[in-house]
């Protein structure tokens, strides 16, 4: 992986840092986000300009530039990747060290006095302008909104905003309409006093509405604002997309079964303007709620005195606990997930001993025998998949100038995930096909038991999830070993692979409380740089527990792992694993065998715990 | 315990409300909140004005009155305590359930259009204060200081403000001289540029210039405040005080050293008016340091451009992290502390079957025992003794009219410290003095394992306690069981036994990492309303841990318990510990033997693991 070289381009953008006509004054510093205007965490190509910019492609990032610096901050997940994409017109920022300064910090200690600090006002979310801005105000700097895109005035061949063709699903993948979610969230509003919702998220209109897109690699979303009031409901998406008939049918344009269920569309552009209208015709008492996350050009429209901002929204929550449609859904998914999966484990088995697997052609052959299962739409991010020290890159993803061959030698980590119609899929196995050393195994087995401890874990009705964090590192720490990185995060229902308001994470303080029928992924992992790397993850739903008490009646709940992939009994030194976790392991397929369907093999091999064969195809 | 009757003072504090002596305005609604002008855990009499109001004399508690309502908001340690301490002129609020409201919240709700709400600015800390006044604002309300408290203004026989004599500690105790803590505490502000640092709490102030004092029961601190400037030392207290040619000289008040460390003394009232006078000869860089606990009163007398509030002060950090002379000293204490308690329970074994002890009269023979010992000054807090129920009231304390007898029939929790001028002690043991039953040990076992969870824990430099939190908790939670308070405070050296800024606690976000030298307790527990109450709570040092690994050369932390008190036996359910567990419990003392002392004897006794008994007496 080389560096893109980033000399020139930085040049033009300090020039357009000082040019006055995108504002009155230049600016001193110009900060570019990852995001798009949706904070979106995977972006249209329209919208990678922090990539641009530096290199630096993974999903998190923040660049600033200032006329002497250039520095990006990421987390731990990424510091060797971005170490490797940007040339050394770059510093990097570790984020989660105790040396790194947070961005506010460094500008203040970099900047001149009384600087301008400039920042695309849609590109960053609203609560991060708010603590940027007071903590550069304090140090007697300005944050300044720069209308004008900096990146994209020096990115001549900047690509369109995509605009793919939508999909409707019926109540048979959903299981609730969308008019039956309108008015749950217009319940929510009245109880709250609220009169206007403005939802910003591509993810929670793709699921109010019921219908996907593909705007975003691997995100069944679509660019598109919406505006919910009591009595209506503004639409807005390029409007090319609604001239199908099936489309108008679903979304009841021409024919709405009740007045306060009309949906008013409008061009995906005049979301300002129109919210302006809005605003301007408020009464004294009406309220607006917008998440906090949502961006700062859109939130600073509506009146400080009618914003109620939130940091998540009825929408986020109603996504996040999924009905019995979804969890069916969500379950087949994981089944054909599986079986695609033990037959690249099969495959990959046969053929590494022949030289001639490397990992682009591992996670092609993953993608080819998924794509072979029914209602199979597309990878649910970049497969991960990753040899010997490529999997100490946390997010790694393999390029032509990387690809690595997989060998007898060495540790080989996939992770890797699919959209079904039915269900998103999200899933890591580490494994050897030779002999792993007795250090693999060890780390393996720490990793493999900070997996159960949460997997396992029963706890409280409205425990939040950051507090089973620890769960997943108390056999690490024990020797003395860590990872630097969250246990967990939420995935969608054929929506995206990360998903709020849930997680589990030693950072996540903001998180709402775990409740039956969310779904979060459980990945510890341990990454010895330069040398091997090894995560564990399964898709986990949470479900009621019924343990023995039941203190303050508050109920208790407990994780059903979704994930079906047997995890390779070799990597494990079975003489660190108690009874309890040996149990754990050979108990959790237990379920599947109460799954009907049209055949279910068994085979048996010598490596894994259960290779579970399932044919369900057409 | 029978409740106050409360019906005519809240008739007065109303009245009180409406008179324009206080305010331009009534006020709808008046918040009393439990602490001083200090924002001290433990008040002295004259500041007990929640009690006054309400008749809860919890350590936490706020309560609120309007025209129409009387509510108190406390904690899961004081829900029984606070029902049966109050009247039914008062509504509980139990904080921590989900159904509780807010303070700001339950105002809003209940109060008319356009209200004010009164408070003592010298009271509320600022960031309350800030809290509450966005919440009011937001809402059409508005929060108000009332500069004349108005409980005294309904109070005739309030007690004065206390002013005992102060001690003062030589190195031989303190380890590093005041001169020192100046030094570098300057450092410290130099680093940050900033000029004045403005002490509040009294906890930081006696540390400073190790000083004790005695104004507040249990809290070996007297009243005052601190301004240090980069050459200054302003010192607020009752001048009288200072008399002593021994304190005079401890203070070098009459021969400074250098004359940067110069002690300026004024009177303790003075410091609203001194630091106005420092404010007002700010330059324009010049910045104030001031814990943003602190009142807000002082705080907005610092111009908010020269404000810089910060969650725990230099002086409350280095004040966590004991020197080597102070682990000594709380070593030293924690064996006289064991001495004491292992007399104790020797004694109430020989006496229980008589049927003489009661709660008080237990506590009593504690408190001789302890007072025994060598430097011993005090109780640390009111010793929690309590028998059968009341051992689920969780910060219960025997008063004459609850005096419960202990028998060989139930359960009998002992939570109690002392104050030594060599350290401070906080230990709660429970224990049966006949047959316990099978549900009592399989609860206490499970409280056990947690609690060695935490004890024996390994973690990364860094962490911050409320991650340790959950390993207290994962054997009740897999049961269904929990207990509703936090594991773990900081505590002082012959100094507060609550301290922070560190602790273990689901609830505490912002508290700092943990590091070797600092101390906290260990105490997790179960409670069974109505009929038993368990805790079982050690002392524990941070200390280095050298696990087999070491990773990105972080270091790791582990705990060492200062606590030697024997845990006993007879109330364990063995066999749901696990080896490691079953070596911990009886591996943990073993550093005694290693301890120098005049004598040792070991007694070994059938119901403890170890009675160990020192003679250490003058």
């Amino acid at each position: 992986m080389s560096p893109k070289i980033t000399g020139e381009l930085l040049r033009q953008l300090r020039q357009a840092m000082k040019n006055c006509k995108y504002f009155s004054e230049p600016i001193q510093a110009y900060i570019i986000p990852s995001g798009d205007a949706h904070q979106s965490e995977y972006i249209a190509p329209c919208d990678c300009r922090r990539e641009f910019i530096s290199g630096f492609d993974g999903s998190a990032g923040t660049a600033i530039v200032t006329e002497q610096h250039a520095a990006m901050w990421t987390d731990g997940r990424y510091f060797l990747q971005a170490n490797q994409q940007m040339d050394n017109n770059w510093t990097l920022m570790k984020m989660g060290l105790k040396e790194t300064p947070s961005q506010e910090d460094w500008l203040i200690s970099v900047l001149p006095e009384n600087s301008k600090v400039g920042v695309d006002p849609w590109i960053i979310a609203a609560d991060q302008w708010k603590n940027m801005f007071k903590a550069l105000s304090s140090a007697g700097h300005s944050l300044v909104a720069v209308q004008d895109n900096l990146i994209d005035a020096v990115w001549p061949d900047r690509p369109e905003r995509p605009s793919t063709q939508l999909r409707s699903l019926g109540l048979d993948f959903t299981g609730i309409s969308w008019q039956d979610k309108i008015t749950t969230l217009r319940a929510k509003m009245s109880e709250r006093k609220i009169t206007w919702f403005v939802a910003t998220a591509l993810d929670e209109i793709a699921w109010l509405f019921n219908l996907r897109g593909a705007d975003i690699e691997y995100n069944p979303v679509f660019f598109a604002y919406t505006i919910v009031g009591m009595n209506t409901i503004r639409f807005f998406v390029d409007l090319k997309r609604l001239s199908d008939p099936a489309m108008r049918e679903h979304l009841q344009l021409d024919s709405p079964s009740k007045p306060e269920l009309s949906i008013q569309t409008f061009p995906y552009e005049s979301v300002y303007t129109e919210l302006q209208a809005i605003c301007a015709a408020l009464g004294p008492k009406d309220k607006v709620w917008i998440c906090d996350k949502a961006s700062c050009a859109l939130t600073q429209v509506i009146p400080k005195t009618h914003r109620s901002p939130i940091p998540y929204t009825p929408l986020c929550l109603g996504k996040a606990v999924k009905n019995a449609t979804e969890i069916q859904g969500m379950k087949m998914a994981h089944i054909k997930d599986a079986v695609a999966l033990c037959e690249l484990f099969a495959w990959l088995e046969k053929e590494i001993p022949n030289g001639n697997v490397t990992e682009i052609s591992a996670a092609d052959k993953a993608e080819e025998l998924r794509s072979q299962q029914k209602d199979f739409v597309g990878l649910s991010f970049p497969t991960i998949s990753s040899v010997g020290p490529h999997g100490a890159i946390i997010h790694y993803r393999p390029l032509p100038e990387t690809n690595r061959t997989l060998t007898v030698n060495e540790v080989y980590l996939i992770d890797s995930g699919a959209q079904y119609v039915d269900g998103t899929t999200d899933v890591t196995r580490t494994m050897h096909f030779g002999t792993p050393s007795a250090f693999e195994k060890e780390c393996f087995t720490y990793v493999l038991k900070g997996h159960i401890a949460v997997s396992a874990a029963i706890f409280p009705n409205g425990t939040k999830g950051h507090l089973l964090d620890s769960f997943a590192r108390a056999a690490l720490w024990e020797s003395g070993l860590d990872y630097l990185h969250g246990t967990g995060h939420g995935v969608g229902c054929f929506l995206n692979v990360h998903e709020g308001p849930c997680g589990i994470s030693y950072k996540t303080f903001a998180d709402e409380p775990l409740e039956a029928g969310m779904i979060v992924s459980d990945e510890p992992g341990y990454y010895e740089d330069g040398s091997f790397g090894i995560r564990l993850e399964n898709v986990v739903l949470v479900v009621p527990a019924k343990p023995k008490y039941n203190y303050r009646n508050r109920g208790s709940l407990t994780f059903e792992p979704l994930t079906l992939v047997p995890i390779q009994v070799k990597m494990m030194n079975t003489e660190l694993l108690t009874q309890k976790e040996v149990r754990y392991t050979t108990s959790s397929w237990k379920h599947l065998t109460q799954v009907e369907l049209p055949e279910i093999h068994r085979i048996y091999r010598k490596c894994y715990i259960f290779v579970i064969y399932i044919v369900i195809r057409r």
